[in-house]
Formats: structure tokens, C-alpha cells, sequence
């Protein structure tokens, strides 16, 4: 019996690993899986009650627990269970029907298990009372079950700590962090989109966002519907539980904010036709109106009709454990991307070591801050800008202090103000009616101020650090608030290590005028308070002239974060908003393997960063080195930093656990490489 | 006197040069210049009839015709010519007044030209009927006169012509081929812009590019001023005499045209406040309606009130034989950015060597074709836009011919239609009415559709090959009209060498779908006409992953154009119809030297093109290599073409005759540095 085991596992085994194998071993039985498996079945035939057939697995697929998991039928032949005619039998009660041929099936599950150190999936017929096996191979897991496997193997002397997390692939984990789709839910299926933040959601679907926040006050779920985001949508996103949107990538303004909040997110469901004065949107030629329930799975791109069931996420022991094995294995630092203390906090619980990015102008479209921007942004000179910009200070400071304290000394980075100033003024004429009365102008001066703002390519336009050169006023109020508020915490006795990032540098000049107003303020707020606070002054390099000449901004910048987004903008010519329309033709008709906004563009811009830091190192070899875009949580873009020898990534909240998975793997192929290296050597 | 005039040359080659001197030459006389000259000036006073001062050029600093050419003031002292208290008189008169120092002043001019190998311009003291110098220098000169001082020297044997090509500034030469403002003309500025296009011109001042139109077919001049111009204003361009912009840069729509045009145009004159409704502009409390006339020179920026007197252009004798010298001199080959059969004669008068950018899209805007384009566009499937193609394919076949045998069989590269469909379509309320009914639709459908294709932006949009590839029945319409208008030429015995540039590409497999569906035309037509034409296939670089790959793109390319303004575009993140806002206050506050649309940015931009000839070169050692943007015809951009052994540079017609010079410069240069690396070896 054993030999035959022996056999079966090495027939196994070469069809596992596609090696040839030793024939002495197979006695009588030939040398190929698939004739193995068809002549056991075809010898020992089948039919009767003792007879039957059946799959399983030697771990729940779906939650990891370590029992028998499959099913069975008897009476039948190994297609019946996979064709589906006849229902068949939970396996456990095969230990009723056939005790023996159960007993022995979990002892040969055991023996596979441990011969491939990993779970498996295994097919099986019995004879007359006698078990077969007809196939084995790697089992397919959630990851949920994947965790819990990794895990419980290692504390079954199985397999090691390394090869735990090697086997857990990174992204599986947002299974751990999301609601899912119960998979056993029946689904109306509209229209599939982008999946463009994880997580599934069901609600109301509502087209406005003031709606959104009004019926989100009163309890109600919804979801946001809109032909696309803008940042006046910003408080309707709050208030939903998920986004859907008709345009826009992976990397359009809903899915960066979704991601930002946790929030599931279909973009750019381009089959959608939003009809926003109905309001209401038709896809594929049915209708749904607003206050109609949807379903929306981020995870997959998919949208319902109706409520759904869902899975709540879990974040079990195994999970915990699993992440610090990981945490004791990277190199890399893993940040998160937040702009508000909510948004710190919820980094620090998944494990953050600081923030790569705050974006400060997030915290501008809040409440009455908005209007403050706005004065600011009409005022028509210096003395007008100064005013208003004193009213944001507070406002701003406040932010800091909090953030500071949830980040508890790990380092913060804060970018200088860097959208359009357009993006703070309103569209609409009866919101242009209001600010005009609010701010004493009339309607047409308004008009007339955001006509003049209005820009043909806002994304190549006056933002960035072209917004502190032309305003430097507002350069310094942002970092007043930054040191106002570090000497504030370190006054309590709170450690705090702020990171003061200028954006869209493009020439070193750029650099040296705004890092010079940035130092002013410093020396000024650290005079006032009597307490100087350590910081470090750097930019973001996202565009290809930054990382061109590297080197020379190296020489006066103490960190780069590296701006992916931005930078797969610039070098690809290619505007995220706008590459919905043909992006996905791309990626069918096998242009482009990936879409370069959520797989980091190794082949050119990787080639640029690697450039870049190359450049930035040599000049300053203790040059900070990290990554801020959306690319900071994708595992492949993980393992190119630490390829990289950067110090940090940094992601969306919710990604911060794939990263730091990521990395741990990325640090452990890097050792394999180099004891490879070093073997050869 | 001998003795002295040693001395003072001695001194005014110290000043010219700042070498260090022979004191022993000096006499007595102190060792700087300055101190020189005072004590000439001092040592023999002055008074009397037969006494005098005055300044004088060797020869006419504005037409470099060979005569003394200054003023003078009897009875006064030097510093008195220069103040403007009395009116002196001019130079000729003194052979009458003191005729032995009028003779000594002319030998003494001829010495000194002839120590120095230069036009000087002197400054002289007469006491009691004797002649005493008190300054030479090096003379500043038109445009006219350095070519005619240069032509003329050689021919005297003062200078060789490899020195005579160095010493002529090459945007001096547009002075010679544009009408410019008569210097004695009584000027009233009304603003400033950038010098856009250069030349001058007055007309009356019309808003609307169809009054343009209309006033200018009855022959009256015209000056069109827009907020900025859009595709749609190009008929409106062609008629007016010179184009004035409120909004835009050095590369803006307007600026680009223009030169293209070879019209004068200030660009980006901020202050100018359009109102297109009075019609009217506003400027500096000044108010111009339409129909008033202005003045405008592209050369300098500057805008006047009313009519000025203008000195036509004249291409001279020494102008064609500088340049002859100049053709000798040069590697580089220089071609033409021409877009019509007219263009591509001027380019040829003017001496291009072949066409480096023929830009399809221009030939859609005019006449009937804008509207079968449109209804191209509009098409809601590949077999309505085969239909409204099949009317553009006559008619680009007729300006390809005709463009091919403006070129007498010198090289011809056509870019495939490149900017973002929506730029062809109306925007007005009216014209949006005509095109519906036009195209039998209905004013919400052709809202809707032009709606669909608006973008955030257009740069970094659906365009370039990006059209091709989802369109690609617009490509092969291209590729048909290129071909079958390349075999007719052929077929009557005319060389043609069509080269086909597929551009906007980012990616290899980008270029290798565009280029298959071209070479796949080019075989059908070649089998269709019994013939077949030699043709080259490449792209364009103007992006920074193009360059960044360039290796992989060189495998399948034969030919790199660099697309200096969207390279510059995409590397510095800097939209040029939206850099105007603050580019101005950059240049001011010393944040960058130069406009980096006008100079080529060697330290970004060149850095990135360096690579990308490196890289190409490496896959094919016979790529040929050029560059097409508006840089082409830039001096330094063209030393730059010239160290990167590039092939060709291409530029607008009227700036050929300057890169030609450039180019002759830069070879001479690239010689002088090799000599001086041979010497040093």
C-alpha cells in the first residue's frame, strides 16, 4: 500500500513540478499523471454503496481550518461530481458511510500535506470500500484560508517563517480588510467597471453629494453616483459607502480619494450613462433612479442591482501574527498616505511608520475652510491674500497638532499646497451667486476671476511649487503652521520629526527659493517659541526633469519622495482623468500589459526613478528615498524600491499591511538573489 | 604720432581683449583705457573753429556700406556729442570743415580695422586742425551690416570666411528677412508681449478671425487680436497682416502659426485686456477698438498705437553669398516645417533641404474639408468614418503631391494626424446649429458627442498614434494619400522620398501596430500602381518614455524626430498655453535663464535626447536622427543638434536661413574643439 502511495506521490509530484521521474518507483503503473489517473479509474471501475467518488481539500479553502473539506458521491464516476447532475455529499459524512476509506483518505491527506509542505486539492475514488487517489495538486485559497495555512503550517513545523509569508500573496489581504461579496449570494449583475478601491458596499444610489451628506446624516447607506469626481464632491464622498463613477482610471480623483478612505470604489464604468438632473443612470438598457439600492464590489469592478450579502472583514490572530513575522524580515519603511488625524490614526493601526504624504490641500474643502480659500484665492494682492490666508492658519495648525500626535514621532511628511487654484472655486452659477455675495464682488467679477484661472492643461499648469513661487504667502503660512504646531507637541513632551515636502520641482531654483522662505519661517516660529524642532526640508520628484537633474537638487534637498502618479503622467504623456477612453483598448489589443497608473512602469518609469536616485545618492549619500504615489502599496512597485534601496513606500491606509507584506517578500527575494549571488561567487 | 597711435591701439586692444599689455608701447600714457582717454582729452582741451569732437563707425552700422559714418561738434567736448544738448553734424561735412583731419580720421579708421579685423566704432578729439583718438571699439551693427561688413571683409582679404560665417549672429539675419520698424520712427507704445514671430506690421485691429477674413479679401491690412487663438482662427490668420494674443507663450497656438506663416506675432501680451464683444482691447488705461490701427513687432514684443513706417525686407547679393560659404561649412542638413505646397516653396527659396515636419492636421481646417472631417468624427462606427475619410483622401493626395514636388526629390517626413479630435469641432452656439444640420443630426446629439470628447486634459489626451490605434482607418487613409500621391510624382519621373512619422508614441508596441498597418498600404498602393517608392518609417520623440526606450523603439523605427515642444512639454510638466501665467515672473526673478520653449533646455530636455540618440544609435548604427520642434531653427539648439552628430534639424520657414548659418557655426565650432583636443593629445 505504501509503495503505491509512493507512487501516486511521485506521479504527483511530476505533475506538480513537470519533472521526469523515477520509474522504478511507479511499478506498474505508467508514467504520466493523466494515463495514471484514467487506468486506476478504468481498473478499479466503480459502482455500488461502497463504491463512489469525490473531491477535497486537506484545508477549508475559504477560512483555513484544518479539516477535510470537500465532497463526494457515491455510486458515480469522477465526472459526476464536477458535471453537476447529481448534488453531492458534504465529505464529513463519508466518515458515516465509509469510516475506513475516510479514516484513510485524512491519513493520505497528512502524508500529501506534508510531502508538498503545502495544502492540497485531491481527487479520489473508493472501490469497493478501498480508497484511490486519482490526482493531487496545489490548492487554490482565499485569503483569508492562505493566512491562517501560513500560520498554522509553521507552528506545524511545516514550513519556515520566510517561506509563510513567500507563499501569501500581498493582495489576497484585502479579502482580510474589506467586506466581500458573500460568495454564496445571488447577484444582478449591471455593468462591470474599474476596480478601483476594495471593498464591496450596498446603498442607495444618490447623484449629488449635498443628497449623499443628507441622507448619510440620517443613517441611511448610499452610494455615490457621479459621471466623475471632482474635489466639491469631497463631503458626499464622506457620507457614502462607496463610490461608482461613469469616467476616470485607476487613478482618477474618486479612486485616489476612495482608496484614501477605505472606501470600495467602481471607476470609470464606462457603459454607465449618468443623467444627474433625472437623476438617475441607465446601463445596459435598464434604469435606476436615485434612492434605488445598488451593490458595489471595489475589489472586482463590478456593480448590482439591489442589496447584497456581505462578509464583514476580520482581522484574526493569524493575521497579527503573520504581519509581524513580515515587519521582522523588511527592510523597507512602510508609510501611509493621510491628510487628516482620522486618516493618521487609522495608519498607525495598520501598522504606518509615519506618513509619506499629507496632502494639505484636502483639509481646505472642509466646512467653512473652503471660503477662506476662496477669499484668499480672489484677493487681488499680497495684503488681500495674507488676510485670508491668517484665517486658514489656525485651521491648518490645528490639523498638524493632531496629526503629529497620532503619528507619535514617526516622521511626518507634508506636501506644500499643489492643485490648481481652480479646483477651489465653484462651477456651478448659483455657488458662484453665493461667494459672490459672501465676498462682496459681483458676479461677473467672480466669473471673470475664475475665467482667468481656467487653465487648458491644469494638470501642466500653475500648481506646485509654481503656486508658493508666484504666492509665496501662502508658502509661508503653510509652514508656520507646521512649525507652530511641531514646537506645540514638542512642548508636551511629544516627539515630532516633520518633513516638510516642496511638489512639482522641475528646476533646482525652484527648489532653493521655496526651501529658503520654508527655512525663514522655521528660524522665526523657533525664535518666537524659544525651541527648535528638528526637520527635514525635501520635494517630490514628479517630473522627469527632477529626475534628470537629480543630482543637482540633491545638493539642497534632504529627501525625494518619489510622486509616481505625477510621473507616469509626465513620462507616458498621458493625463489620468483622460486615458479612460482608450487605456482599456489598450490593454485588450496587448499594447501594454498593464495599465502604468496601477502596475509601476518598470521599462520607463522605473528606469527614470532608478536614474534619480542613482543621481541623488551620489550627491548626498544619506539622501532620504521613498515613494508617495498609488504605486506604494502594489507589491511588484514594493519590490522594484528595495531593489532600489529606497527607505520607504508609502500607500492608502488600507494598503499599508499589503506593503508591508510586500516588503518583507521583496527583502527575502533580495537575500535569495544574494546568496545566489554569492554562491556563484 | 606713429608712436602714439601704437599706443592707443596698444590700449584699445587691452580694453577689447582685457589682456594684459606692453607697457613699453605706452610711453607715458597710463595702462587702462578709461584714464587714457581722459588724459588725451585733457591734455589737449579744446575751442576754436578749427577744433572738435566726435564719434564715427568705419563703416554704415546699419547697412555696413564702406564709408565713415558718424557725427561730430566743432568747438565742444566729447562729452557734448553724447548729451544731445546741441545737434551735431553729421560726419561727411568735416572733409569740408577740416578736411586734413577728415582725411587722417579715415586713415586712421582704415589702421585700425585693419589691426583689429573688425568694423570699429571711434571716438575722436581735433585740436587746432590735429586729429587725436579717443576710443576704439569693437561696433555693434544691424543685422544688414554684419552680413555686408562680413561678405566684404573676406573680399578685401581682412578675414577669412570661416571667420566671417563666425562672426554674423544668426537672428541678426531675421532683421534681413522681415519687414522692421524704421528706426526714426515716432513710436507710442501702448504694451509689451513676447516677440512671438518676428517682423513688424500695421493694420487695423479686428477680433474675429471671419472679419479678419472678410476685411482682409477687400485688401485692407489687418491686425487680428484674440485672447489666444484656437485651430478654428486660422483663416482668420491667413489674412491678417500680424497676430496679437493677450494669453499664450513663445509656443502657443498663435506663436507657432505664425512663424510657420512667417507673420509677425506678439503672444502672451498679459496686459491687454480682450473683449471680444465691444469689440475692443483695453491696455494700460488706453482703450483700442476695432478698426483702429496698431502696430505690432514680433521682433521685440512691443505693441503701438496707430501706423508706423516700416524698411522692407532685402535679401542681398551678401546675403546669398554668406550663406553659400555657410552651406559649404555645415553637417548638419537643414529642412523645412511646412504644412502646403506654399510653405514647402518658401522653404525651398529660403533653401531647406528636404521637409522634417509636414503636419496633416493642418490640411483639415480649410474649406470643405473641416466639414468632412467633422462628420469623420461625429461617425458612430469604423464604416461612417471610412465613408467621410474617403472625401479627405482626395484631397490630401493633391497637397501631398503638390508638397512632394515642391521638394524636387528631397527628403518628405509626414506626421500622421496628431492633435485631439475635438480641436476640429465648433464651439459656438451657431456653428454647433450649422454642423447639425450638416450632418442631419440634432443639436443635443452633436452637444453631446462634442461634450464626449472633451478632455482635461488635451495634451496628455486621446491624440497622436494614440488616434491611429483606435481609429485605424484614419491612419491608412493617411497612408494611402501619402503613397498613392508619392507613385503618381514617381510615375512622371519626379524623385520623391516620402517618410512617414508616426507620432505621440510612448510605447514600442504603440509604433508596431501603427507601422504595420502603414506598411501593409504602402504594399497595396505599390501593388495597385506597378511601382514601387523607397520610403523610411519612423517616429517621433516627444515624450519622455519614448526617449527613455528609445533602444527598443530603434529596433523598428528608421528615423528619431525630436518633438522638442512637447518633449519640453512633458519633461518639465509645463503646459504652454498655460505657462504664461507665471513663465515671465520665472525669467524675472532669475528662477530660470531662459524660456525653455524658445532655448532648448540642454540640462532636462537635451539630457533626455542625448540618451535617446545613445540608445537608438546603439540598435541601428544608420538611424537617422533630427529634431523638428520649434528649437530647429535656435542657434543653440543647433550647435546642440550638431555635438549630438544628429542628421538634420527642421524648422519654420523663415528661420531655414538662420539654422543654416547656426549650423555652419556649430561645425566650425565642433572643428575648433577637435583641433584644440588633437593639439593637446
Amino acid at each position: 500500500m505504501d509503495q503505491l502511495w509512493g507512487a501516486i506521490a511521485a506521479v504527483c509530484e511530476s505533475w506538480n513540478t513537470r519533472r521526469a521521474i523515477d520509474y522504478r518507483k511507479l511499478h506498474d503503473i505508467p508514467d504520466t499523471m493523466g494515463t495514471a489517473v484514467n487506468i486506476v479509474a478504468m481498473v478499479f471501475g466503480n459502482m455500488g454503496e461502497d463504491s463512489g467518488t469525490g473531491v477535497a481539500f486537506t484545508r477549508d479553502p475559504s477560512t483555513g481550518e484544518r479539516a477535510l473539506y470537500g465532497e463526494y458521491l457515491l455510486n458515480a464516476q469522477g465526472e459526476d461530481v464536477v458535471s453537476g447532475i447529481r448534488t453531492p455529499e458534504p465529505i464529513t459524512s463519508l466518515r458515516d458511510r465509509i469510516p475506513e476509506a475516510f479514516v484513510e483518505l485524512e491519513q493520505v491527506a497528512r502524508t500529501l500535506e506534508r510531502h508538498f509542505r503545502d495544502m492540497q486539492d485531491l481527487e479520489f475514488t473508493i472501490q469497493r470500500g478501498r480508497l484511490f487517489m486519482l490526482q493531487t495538486r496545489r490548492a487554490q485559497r482565499s485569503g483569508h484560508s492562505a493566512v491562517r495555512c501560513a500560520v498554522e503550517m509553521v507552528d506545524e513545523g511545516l514550513i519556515s517563517e520566510e517561506e509563510a509569508i513567500a507563499r501569501v500573496p500581498p493582495n489576497d489581504l484585502n479579502q482580510l480588510l474589506h467586506p466581500t461579496i458573500d460568495p454564496k449570494a445571488a447577484l444582478d449583475l449591471l455593468t462591470t467597471g474599474l476596480p478601483a478601491s476594495p471593498g464591496a458596499a450596498s446603498g442607495a444610489a444618490v447623484f449629488d453629494a449635498d443628497h449623499a451628506e443628507a441622507r448619510g446624516r440620517k443613517g441611511e447607506p448610499v452610494i455615490l453616483v457621479r459621471r466623475e469626481t471632482s474635489p466639491e464632491d469631497f463631503h458626499g464622498m464622506v457620507a457614502a459607502r462607496a463610490i461608482l463613477t461613469a469616467r476616470g482610471g485607476m487613478t482618477s480623483h474618486a479612486a485616489v480619494v476612495a482608496r484614501g478612505m477605505g472606501k470600495p470604489c467602481v471607476a470609470g464604468a464606462h457603459e454607465l450613462e449618468v443623467d444627474e438632473r433625472a437623476p438617475a443612470f441607465a446601463v445596459n438598457g435598464r434604469r435606476i433612479q436615485e434612492g434605488e439600492w445598488i451593490t458595489v464590489d471595489g475589489s472586482t469592478g463590478r456593480v448590482f442591482a439591489g442589496k447584497t450579502r456581505l462578509v464583514p472583514p476580520e482581522l484574526s490572530g493569524h493575521y497579527s501574527r503573520l504581519m509581524a513575522w513580515a515587519d521582522g524580515m523588511r527592510h523597507l519603511r512602510v508609510r501611509v498616505n493621510a491628510d487628516t488625524p482620522a486618516d493618521a490614526h487609522r495608519g498607525r493601526d495598520f501598522g504606518a511608520e509615519g506618513i509619506g504624504l499629507c496632502r494639505t490641500e484636502h483639509m481646505f474643502f472642509e466646512g467653512d475652510r473652503i471660503s477662506a480659500m476662496r477669499e484668499m484665492i480672489l484677493a487681488s494682492d499680497g495684503e488681500g491674500r495674507k488676510k485670508a490666508l491668517a484665517k486658514l492658519l489656525p485651521m491648518q495648525r490645528t490639523d498638524f497638532e493632531g496629526i503629529f500626535r497620532a503619528m507619535e514621532g514617526y516622521p511626518v511628511t507634508i506636501r506644500l499646497l499643489d492643485p490648481p487654484l481652480h479646483e477651489f472655486l465653484p462651477k456651478e452659477p448659483e455657488e458662484i451667486a453665493a461667494l459672490a455675495r459672501e465676498t462682496g464682488r459681483t458676479v461677473d467679477d467672480v466669473t471673470r476671476a475664475i475665467a482667468s484661472l481656467s487653465e487648458v492643461n491644469p494638470m501642466l499648469g500653475l500648481r506646485g511649487c509654481r503656486l508658493g513661487i508666484m504666492y509665496p504667502e501662502i508658502t509661508m503660512m503653510q509652514a508656520r503652521a507646521i512649525f507652530e504646531a511641531a514646537c506645540t507637541v514638542a512642548n508636551r513632551k511629544g516627539r515630532v520629526q516633520p518633513e516638510v515636502m516642496i511638489p512639482l520641482v522641475a528646476h533646482v531654483v525652484e527648489f532653493r527659493k521655496q526651501a529658503l522662505l520654508v527655512r525663514q519661517v522655521a528660524e522665526e516660529v523657533f525664535r518666537e517659541r524659544q525651541l527648535t524642532v528638528p526637520y527635514l526640508l525635501g520635494t517630490m520628484i514628479e517630473l522627469p526633469r527632477a529626475a534628470l537633474t537629480a543630482d543637482e537638487i540633491a545638493r539642497e534637498a534632504q529627501f525625494f519622495s518619489f510622486g509616481t502618479n505625477d510621473l507616469t503622467q509626465t513620462t507616458w504623456g498621458l493625463s489620468r482623468d483622460d486615458a479612460g477612453v482608450f487605456l482599456p483598448a489598450y490593454l485588450e489589443r496587448n499594447i501594454i500589459d498593464d495599465d502604468p497608473f496601477i502596475q509601476l512602469d518598470l521599462d520607463g518609469v522605473g528606469k527614470l526613478i532608478s536614474m534619480a536616485v542613482g543621481l541623488g545618492r551620489r550627491e548626498r549619500q544619506d539622501l532620504k528615498v521613498g515613494i508617495c504615489g498609488e504605486h506604494g502599496g502594489e507589491p511588484r512597485a514594493v519590490a522594484f524600491c528595495e531593489a532600489q534601496k529606497m527607505n520607504y513606500v508609502s500607500c492608502s491606509p488600507f494598503r499599508v499591511p499589503i506593503a508591508r507584506l510586500a516588503a518583507a517578500q521583496a527583502a527575502l527575494a533580495e537575500r535569495g538573489t544574494m546568496n545566489r549571488t554569492r554562491a556563484t561567487v
